[in-house]
């Protein structure tokens, strides 16, 4: 009853899910793998005894093959999501889904018309302990409805080839799918604010920057983006409802005192931050497979991610909010 | 060498100053009084050994009295200023200087006149410890140029008279003086964002709502202004600077478990919160006025937060931007 | 090439770790069951499509089984171990491993006799992210050698069977065993104190009382054990070394604001308290099965643990500090 | 009606006090100044405006002088306030109030005859808002009976001149009458254990230690008294009650985050740590003084506080408990 997975692309983050796959996940095994680099397909085949596969097609359509997970380069995830729609078979896929919303939307087109679920998004958060205890309290109702979310999105260093639109589309656009999760409704405009950029950062980056969302029921959610902070992988994210409010906890496991100070580590980078999202993230998605069932981001979600990234990118450049154009959503996805 | 000190309208907070005057600090008296209601000039007078004035200007001329507070209604401030000003007398006027900033550019105008600063404006929140650390710590540059500062300023809740304009004249005017001293530098523009209304408010008020101020430098400030947010008079700020973040801390002297619960009080409002600021307000003003010397916020301060919080106003009812209309700074408040 | 597993006793613990195998942990299955009760080992072998056997023995003999877990009555173990190791299967057993330590010493002499490390006890908090950090840290040597341990067990409520050498042998043996791995040696002697007794107790009971360890090399270890502190499943835990100190931190993932209070949950039990322990702790061993190595606490801790219980347990009843009594540790377990 | 005090012996720790005096506290001046250094009396005396004394007698009988403050080596103190008594004058004498319980006893006797509670002994962390806040929710009852508490005092580093006794004498002292105030009962037992010695320390002292008290009803205090730390002065207490705990705070103001730590200042020493304790102290003497009342510790916490600590010191070459000798309470002091 073991879930037979096909990895396309295994590089950094594929090579992370395969092993977790084989040491700390149930149910799951990793016995096929192709890549545009053939010798790496082939170097990841030998070290894990799976079958290394001339092309994704093959791959896909191959009878050895339940369930595929999809860590390529963005601009070829399309391509491939849509053939395993055509397999009938389960996909989950490295964010962000398509690099642009035209191309999810072809893929809801796709999954509809195939009449069930498949396609599964790699937003890890939705997984993570501290999302999920602030998800939960937030529902229960106990704080009543929630009016802002504070979120801060830091990483130490990043290198010459960011652009400021990854700004958007690889980084905050984690909030934006765990905001649209958490809140469980959609954003309606972007905004974004340009405070005094750092010194210590590449001279072609506006760093940090702050994103303002506007959800329909107008929640205002804002998110600072600072890439350069040096000081370590910070996520933040404080709810303020109408009773209450909840945030992420530093997540400390030691206390240590010394040298006149009492101090934690901050983590490094999202690997050692969200390890345990990514674990649980894999494993019900694996479970679920086995169950026939789908967990976690839609096609849907994908394509809304798209979109709200779109909006921002475009508020990177332009005074005041942005729109977020979004079609309605298809009943499939409710 | 004791200070004699005039209170003119000792209402709650006139009150509180002259109990902690007499009860915790050193070098000062109240010896006269004076209060538009005379009874209670009277009342107060006879409690604490002073004598009753039958007027401000009465009191501020008596040679009896050193130097004046003032804990009147914000629109008799000028006048009273001005008169200590003309009496050559140190004045402690309690925040906000006056209604207005032309209000304000008079008495710096008389101050400049008389050659010496001798009024003091009543922003405690520079005297608290926590604000002063901040500082201290962003002054010495480990942490490198400050970008950012996210602020929360959250009350239990306010009453109806509370309006709307009431949110950034009497609310952030605080964060107001606090950042434009912790960073040095003055505002030039002023934005307000709107977030989703709590139900547990008077419907007449727009709360929360989300202060945004730009700094002369470019430091973007954000403070959020919930004052029905029902859990406790919620006080936060985190600067992040190029290298580093620093932030108040919920100064806790105890931890409590119990009921599977690990918790601390919130404080319940300003006077509990900022006791020991309020403390070292008016002893450094006594110690100051003891030596001849001026501490605190100046009339300048008074007169640049007014201007901020005129823009502030203004955006409540304006979408984008509002500039932060200013004179240049006197040399003399340099 | 996953491990086939035989659960003997599967109870409450038991199902907890047949679910963890099969929900959340690579690599194994559990595969054959037996209890005392045939009935329940008839159920839990249709629940999971395992095979029920009529006794341990024809379990452990079976050649579907690769290796076996104990999670039966205390009295019951060594029959099974030894019968393990006879059958050359490696074997996890729930603590403790005997009731006695001369129990512990006939599967120590089995286990050399066969040559090879079989037996694992079943302590899960060597596995638990906070103690590794602590260990991790105080092998370092950043902070010098470790000097003293201030520890706390404390439990919501037991039940009235609960008796007093309980709290040694089944409450503070945790500490014993994580103690002894934290600090790399044995400890020599142990006392009991007995502060004021709670009325919130069945009036048999001494409860809290503290138990004083003192190992080889002088490190002093004190653990407070409270079984019916009211407030929650309180694990602490401070290092205090030449040059600083280490603790575990309350290990939450969110903080909360309500009521006037900041707070945040305390666990209810060991289950919640230890779930990640319990996972790691079967995931390394099942992997280490998979490894033909061995991995966790050796029949040698197990014995060790039961020694110092002993001490404890005498403590409860004499004045001043009882010495540990055991065997030189034989060099097969170093 | 400022309270005129005479300072009897102003050094470090007597200049601070003047300090304070002069500028934080309401109510008090030192006029008069006493030493057994006739330079030092002039010099402090010059400095602050006051009358230099050629003794300590002549200061007390001095008209001008209202109060007394003690600050001089320990041996001195019995002479200096039975003269105090003997004038009727109050009098503020640093702990310890003398260096034998006998000398205690002769104070008292002077004191019962005079019929007034004249001296007030310098335990400055009964008016620390930390050990306040604890007390008052002990003493609430919301807690139920407390049953344990947990002490560590901690200094970075001491002088070669530090002896063995003074870890009891001078260090423990301060838990002694905090525990006794915090408790509201006396210590019946004394017991030293001697963990392993740090390396860093001179070779005469035992360095850590615990003192563990028994009080009247059974509540155990351990204390850990580690004088060479190195990390910081670091106090901690944390008490344990029947349905929850209590601990102090660090008692931070300010959060940092900043490579890859996020951390908080520990104090340096007891002049930073308990810097509000010691103004609040010398305050609430003042006022007291000032209305004719008494306030913080007295002649019998003085008392027995000596006689703990001879049974604390005792415990340091002794096994076992060492039974604490004590008179009992005369009602004068109840």
């Amino acid at each position: 009853m073991t879930v037979r997975i096909g990895m396309i692309g295994p590089g950094g983050m594929g090579q992370a899910h395969i092993d977790r796959i084989h040491t700390v996940i149930a149910g799951g095994r990793v016995v096929a793998v192709s890549d545009v680099n053939a010798d790496n397909a082939q170097a990841v085949a030998e070290r894990i005894g799976a079958v290394a596969h001339a092309g994704s097609a093959e791959l896909i359509s191959s009878p050895e093959v339940d369930a595929v997970m999809i860590c390529s380069f963005g601009p070829a995830h399309e391509v491939d999501v849509l053939a395993c729609i055509a397999a009938g078979k389960p996909v989950f896929c490295e964010k962000p889904l398509t690099p642009t919303a035209d191309a999810a939307l072809r893929i809801m087109d796709a999954e509809q018309a195939a009449g069930r679920k498949l396609v599964t998004v790699g937003f890890m958060r939705r997984f993570d302990a501290g999302y999920r205890q602030m998800k939960a309290l937030l529902d229960s109702g106990d704080l009543g409805e929630t009016l802002m979310v504070h979120c801060a999105h830091r990483n130490p260093t990043v290198p010459e080839i960011y652009t400021w639109d990854m700004a958007i589309n690889d980084t905050a656009i984690h909030e934006v799918d765990t905001m649209r999760w958490l809140l469980g409704e959609e954003f309606v405009s972007a905004r974004v604010d340009t405070p005094k950029k750092t010194s210590l950062r590449f001279p072609h980056l506006q760093d940090p920057l702050v994103l303002i969302l506007t959800s329909e029921s107008g929640v205002r959610v804002d998110d600072e983006i600072f890439v350069n902070c040096q000081f370590g992988y910070d996520i933040r994210c404080e709810a303020v409802a109408e009773k209450g409010a909840v945030s992420l906890a530093d997540q400390n496991v030691i206390d240590v005192r010394s040298g006149f100070r009492a101090s934690n580590a901050i983590t490094r980078d999202h690997n050692e931050r969200f390890w345990g999202a990514f674990v649980t993230e894999v494993q019900e998605w694996i479970s679920a497979v086995a169950r026939g069932e789908h967990t976690g981001s839609t096609s849907w979600d994908g394509y809304a991610a798209a979109c709200v990234c779109d909006a921002g990118v475009q508020a990177l450049t332009e005074d005041g909010e942005v729109a977020v154009e979004m079609i309605e959503k298809p009943a499939f996805y409710a």
